[in-house]
């Protein structure tokens, strides 16, 4: 997977010096409501979450970068099941676009960049969850072509 | 993981022989519309999903068995994001009981049994996404402690 530029946005692989942006990204989140902060004694809990997901076969993490700044990010994963005959589907988790670079087309950039990577590696499936309360976003993955047809439900434990 | 005995029922990691009676299960649902399929032609593909869901670290298929019959099937996946300062979360996938058995608390069993093993690994949260034809299985959900919260888009590829 190699980085995919288009205008001035280049979609690549999160690194670990992206991780202070990124967290303030997740901890300005008012809607999600996961607990996220910059707060310096959660960074390591952070830094083990992105080593992981690093070394993981099945799980990526992007960022979208433009002008040497993070201005969204991503996390793809994915799933094999029996259902769809076996097949293999991509899940996309924690899609954010910093809140003061909305509406400038980066979101449709990096769920493009998702579902292409999806049709390379043979997905019968493309799936996500958005919170109920943001209707922008339900709007803008249909617009991008993906149906409305499930509920998410959550348990936080 | 051992299996969980209640009643007459037992959950328990899904084995090869039990292929068959599970993939009839998900041939029958009419409302995935996954495109299942009993067809030995298909044998093939659901074995080889099989395998790679076995042999995956994150990924388990279990079953509920009660009298050497297979009466229920469901998937977990445990995933690792950046948000909830770089929390595990446990997905559930492909949950179905043979419909000749639903009502009698083989769904809630297996649910149960997921949840636990979700706290075991330290899990943050614990999500899965239902069907908005499944209205039973919203009412379900809701009962058994998960927000109905989200909503899940797919796209078929």
């Amino acid at each position: 997977m190699s980085g995919l530029v288009q205008k001035d946005v280049l979609i690549r692989r999160a690194r670990e010096s992206d991780l202070p942006a990124l967290i303030a990204i997740f901890a300005s989140d008012a809607v999600g409501g996961h607990g996220d902060t910059t707060a310096s004694d959660a960074y390591e809990d952070y830094l083990k979450a992105f080593t992981a997901i690093d070394l993981s076969p099945n799980e990526r993490l992007f960022v979208a970068e433009r002008d040497g700044e993070i201005v969204g990010t991503f996390q793809i994963m994915f799933n094999r099941t029996l259902t769809g005959r076996g097949g293999l589907s991509m899940i996309i988790e924690a899609v954010q676009t910093r809140a003061d670079t909305r509406g400038q087309g980066i979101g449709a950039m990096m769920i493009d960049y998702a579902v292409s990577e999806a049709r390379r590696r043979g997905c019968r499936l493309v799936q996500l969850t958005s919170n109920m309360a943001r209707q922008d976003a339900h709007r803008f993955y249909e617009r991008l072509g993906f149906a409305k047809s499930h509920f998410g439900f959550k348990m936080k434990l």
